[in-house]
């Protein structure tokens, strides 16, 4: 698709390559630098686009190109790049930068935004505060639709933040909002304390995003004042941060499924170590808690020595206990933090997890029953021994499963602390304990 | 919270309810007629509503209380009930109703809907056409602002989706975009065809509701037209329709990578059989695939038979194993789907997964190698051959599953197939293969 445009590139026709950039969105001409192998060749691109397209096409960048660029940029520069851009992006890029070249960018604006950026970067990680932004259309109760209008043409506001307008009091409360198709449809002299909307859906600075994007779903909104705590109005979340945030949401959530502490650096951008520290905390402590099969193994050393096969399914019952438990435990998390599932649904999850288990377990236990007598050449107490443990594993490993999540709720720790590998370290026990009883007390050893 | 309100429902003082439920937000109705365990006074309640406040709360209840409703309306309630609905919440219904209900909705709509809804259903599952809405804003290239924004008086729509307006020719074919605040700043005799933009983004009725989420998110847009194959303008999308999108894919990838056939019932509204059949057939693709473990383990009876205490670090090294294998999947996966690692990347992918697993694999092996020789009766050389088993099968886990989610989606796979239950089992067969060997070699039997 860009293919004649890395061309125009590669032989340096940089003002040819400019013509064809401005006729592009600027989400595919950041996609067009993306590729591009040489830093410097990138910063070339970025300081021929005019201002506010070489702004705009900035925050679709990567955050190392983005550093590259900062970096490179002289003050006067970044003056201008931080100018054009919004308030927010400035906001989250401070934020990703490391502190040598957030400190240039806050040095290059001017002394007003400064104070403002210092205040935003003091509310919490993760919180509304953090993620609103400050552009959107304030009105005052007693202005006439006209006015409004007036003043809404001098601002120079984005289309997305633009759809509703907010009307706070003298000390900035938020006393209600009109749609601004509203304005349009109305007589200019109609006061807009006569038109405005009470505001239902007002959320507080230190919300977490994770519950501003739960009030959205909730309520099915695409904007929501943001205020603080004496309820005055000071910004708005739309719902496009909001996708960020879903999206943030759903990577930590899969990331401690998997057992990795979660973050929210980019796997390409990660360094191996950082990588590594984040997969070897739960891996040490599954590696010592997994020692306690090791235990019970050795406790029936002189079973197993006569009856050797007995390990052969090991894997076997092992894994699908496992992956029995873990099914069961990843739909209640997801279900949790979706809030399809409350605490108070713990029975109706046991009662279903049992009805599954048995189902599952009885099939699984059939089909293995039939191949071990097909295709194996070990004993039918052996077999049943297998099957019997393997049904009875698959409907405790589901109901194991299916509550813990719950039961971490219940006591305020995140339920994706019981993801799969926990899950399946308890269930590799369980099915020692099973299969090794069961097996001296049929094979009488 | 709506504890009072509860009261007086079980006390049957229904105009109160009323007069309270009036004032409240359409979501929190929804919620407090989910908690009432009796299904006839949910409807005796919605009935009591006025149409429009019954409608849209209508639309944010849960699907089993839909259907209560729907069957048990009446046809001319629910012709009504059908009217005030936003077109697209009533395609979603009848999708997710069974077919009897289905036919009940499509039968009490006026013919012309009728018409529109079968074309609708005609869409594939998960289409940019099913998902988009077909109420926006139409005008045409030679109106003057004033006649437009007289047009849009005319309109009663949802102000989700007010804030573009799109223009088509005599033969609806999209030519362009006007937002709609700039109605509001310009001229009543200004030509719309002077002041609108041309429209980048246009999807395809066809388009998968995935890749429209993709285009969503890489052009940071909050409205998408949607045209047919010969351009004409049939609908839009808004971004509130994609965020449903997104969380259900998240939904999706997290139930494959627990080995689940993905589904998009709720865990509580869905019936055991059908959580037991989505869950056992990838337990019977892994049950089956393990016993290529316990062939292995067979090969070595006689070894395992003279040193069993080989078995007791079995479930140590298979735990480890699969939780290293499917750490690094999982993240390969999430990075695949949110398009951050694409198939080019396979050698970076490879290169961090070696460094990651170096890193990881020497910590979790000299751990181990300190709590066996401080806590364990074994010989050292038993504890050589299990902390190098350790170190080399988390190095290799590592790398494969790293490597084999990008090699999926190279073959057109979903790359969610190699998730954690499927690299798990893959590692058995690794740790198995390594750990024996070791054995009989450093061992000597």
């Amino acid at each position: 698709m860009y293919k004649k445009l890395m061309e125009l590139i590669e032989e340096k026709k940089y003002q040819q390559v400019k013509r064809e950039l401005m006729e592009m969105n600027e989400a595919d001409v950041a996609e067009v630098l993306e590729n591009i192998d040489d830093g410097a060749t990138v910063i070339k691109i970025i300081r021929l686009l005019p201002k506010d397209l070489a702004a705009e096409v900035f925050s679709y960048l990567r955050v190392n190109t983005q550093r590259n660029i900062v970096e490179t940029f002289t003050e006067r520069e970044l003056t201008k790049l931080i100018e054009e851009s919004y308030f927010d992006d400035v906001i989250d890029l401070i934020e990703e930068m490391p502190a040598s070249v957030a400190t240039k960018i806050i040095k290059s604006v001017g002394k007003d935004k400064r104070a403002l950026i210092n205040q935003f970067l003091n509310y919490p990680e993760d919180s509304a505060g953090s993620i609103m932004t400050i552009e959107y259309i304030d009105l005052k109760e007693d202005m006439t639709v006209g006015k409004a209008i007036e003043n809404i043409k001098q601002l120079d506001l984005d289309d997305e933040n633009i759809n509703i307008c907010y009307v706070t009091d003298a000390t900035r409360v938020l006393k209600g909002v009109v749609p601004l198709h509203k304005l349009i449809l109305l007589d200019d002299n109609v006061k807009i304390g006569k038109i405005m909307e009470e505001e239902t859906v007002a959320i507080n600075t230190n919300e977490t995003s994770e519950n501003c994007a739960n009030i959205f779903k909730k309520y099915d909104i695409v904007t929501a004042p943001i205020v603080d705590n004496e309820n005055r109005l000071v910004g708005i979340i739309t719902i496009d941060d909001i996708v960020d945030v879903i999206e943030q949401e759903a990577t930590e959530d899969i990331q401690m499924l998997a057992g990795i502490s979660p973050s929210d650096e980019g796997y390409l951008e990660s360094n191996a170590a950082s990588l590594a520290k984040n997969r070897v905390v739960w891996l040490l402590v599954l590696m010592v808690s997994a020692t306690l099969s090791g235990m019970i193994i050795r406790e029936y050393e002189t079973l197993l020595q006569s009856v050797v096969v007995l390990v052969a399914f090991l894997p076997m019952l092992m894994g699908t206990g496992g992956n029995s438990g873990s099914q069961a435990s990843t739909l209640v998390i997801r279900g949790l933090a979706l809030e399809e599932i409350k605490i108070v649904d713990v029975l109706k999850v046991l009662w279903k997890e049992i009805q599954v288990g048995f189902l599952v377990g009885i099939t699984l236990a059939v089909v293995n029953f039939g191949r071990i007598i097909l295709f194996e050449d070990v004993e039918t107490k052996v077999a049943i021994v297998v099957c019997a443990t393997l049904f009875f594993t698959v409907m405790i490993a589901k109901m194991i499963g299916g509550v813990l999540p719950i039961a971490a709720k219940k006591l305020k720790l995140d339920p994706a602390i019981m993801a799969a590998p926990l899950i399946s370290t308890m269930s590799d026990v369980l099915v020692l304990l099973i299969y090794l009883n069961m097996a001296k007390l049929l094979l009488g050893i």
